[in-house]
């Protein structure tokens, strides 16, 4: 016999699971299909979830989206940022960058790049869900030029420089390997970081 | 009095401007909400076309797409590649990426650059219009390669190199120009541009 709190939190305890999964596929479809794929009738598709239950976890197709970007984020931070090791700001910066890297090389979101094919598509559509993804790519910018600072790369007169071109690098190297499936665009790009990393300015 | 011949030159001189006005209403709306919004119920509500006389001129969405992307190419061709002059390989590969920067600068397309959102938005579905995009794509990437050829920048090892990092300095532009509306990322491009001529690799 089960009593009425267990209960309860068998309940509450399904419902994260099932949260979760519906985000889950919620991020592999955003980064495929692009975020405005990802809608609460889509879902029920892919999902074993129906509609009224996806409603009742996300109550529009907004907040599933938002819901879709945070969880987004949360593996971003899990399969590149916290990978981060290392002695030095250099070797740091360096970890961090190969990390990065990975994360494309191993397409941790099987679009590629989430952020960079939420930024194409919403970049134009002002709202929440655009500030949203705008939010992410200026935490990311900011996390990256808070390393390059610690990294004291030589000759370089401004850490924005650098991580614009950093970043530029990242994007191409994700943007090429998406349309042109070419992966030696990877030694490219490692190529190029290790050149700005040189710091001839 | 009209005679047959001339009623019927009016007729097809009408059709091709009718034509044209939809295709530039089409690259419009496809920069700015991307290619998968350039349907013929969308452009009929954005032009004074009727959806049968717009289905009369592209016959399907599909089509429409792909004649959206053939005149994004040629605008892209007079705004860009058809500027470039100079002397010198050098002074022509500099001439192309100014009007590169330029063309991103002024926003010739609303959205952004009309290839880069739609190369985003269309990398993972498989089909004709992700064909067109990769090839308006592979022959940029081409014509940059036959300009540093021809450029003969010192102290690279590579043109398939150079080709990469000049074109991750332009995605990005674009890609921080549209997403977070900071102006100065073009003189980041341009300090980026001037240091890979520079040539140390």
């Amino acid at each position: 016999m089960t009593s009425g709190v267990e209960e309860r939190d068998g309940r509450r305890r399904r419902g994260a699971v099932a949260r979760r999964a519906a985000l889950a596929s919620a991020v592999d479809l955003g980064s495929r299909e692009g975020l405005e794929a990802v809608t609460i009738g889509r879902l029920a598709g892919a999902t074993s979830m129906s509609k009224s239950g996806l409603f009742a976890h996300f109550g529009s197709k907004e907040q599933l989206q938002l819901e879709t970007i945070a969880r987004a984020r949360e593996i971003f931070t899990e399969e590149v940022v916290s990978r981060v090791a290392g002695d030095s700001g250099r070797q740091r910066l360096e970890a961090l960058l190969e990390a990065w890297m990975s994360y494309m090389e191993r397409e941790v979101f099987p679009g590629g790049c989430f952020f960079m094919a939420a930024s194409a598509e919403w970049d134009a559509r002002p709202g929440p869900v655009r500030d949203a993804v705008a939010a992410a790519m200026t935490a990311w910018l900011g996390l990256l030029e808070r390393m390059v600072g610690d990294a004291a790369l030589p000759g370089w007169r401004s850490a924005e420089q650098v991580v614009f071109e950093l970043n530029a690098v990242g994007i191409a190297a994700n943007w090429e390997h998406q349309l042109l499936r070419d992966e030696r665009v990877f030694e490219k790009a490692r190529t190029a970081f290790a050149r700005i990393l040189e710091g001839r300015s």
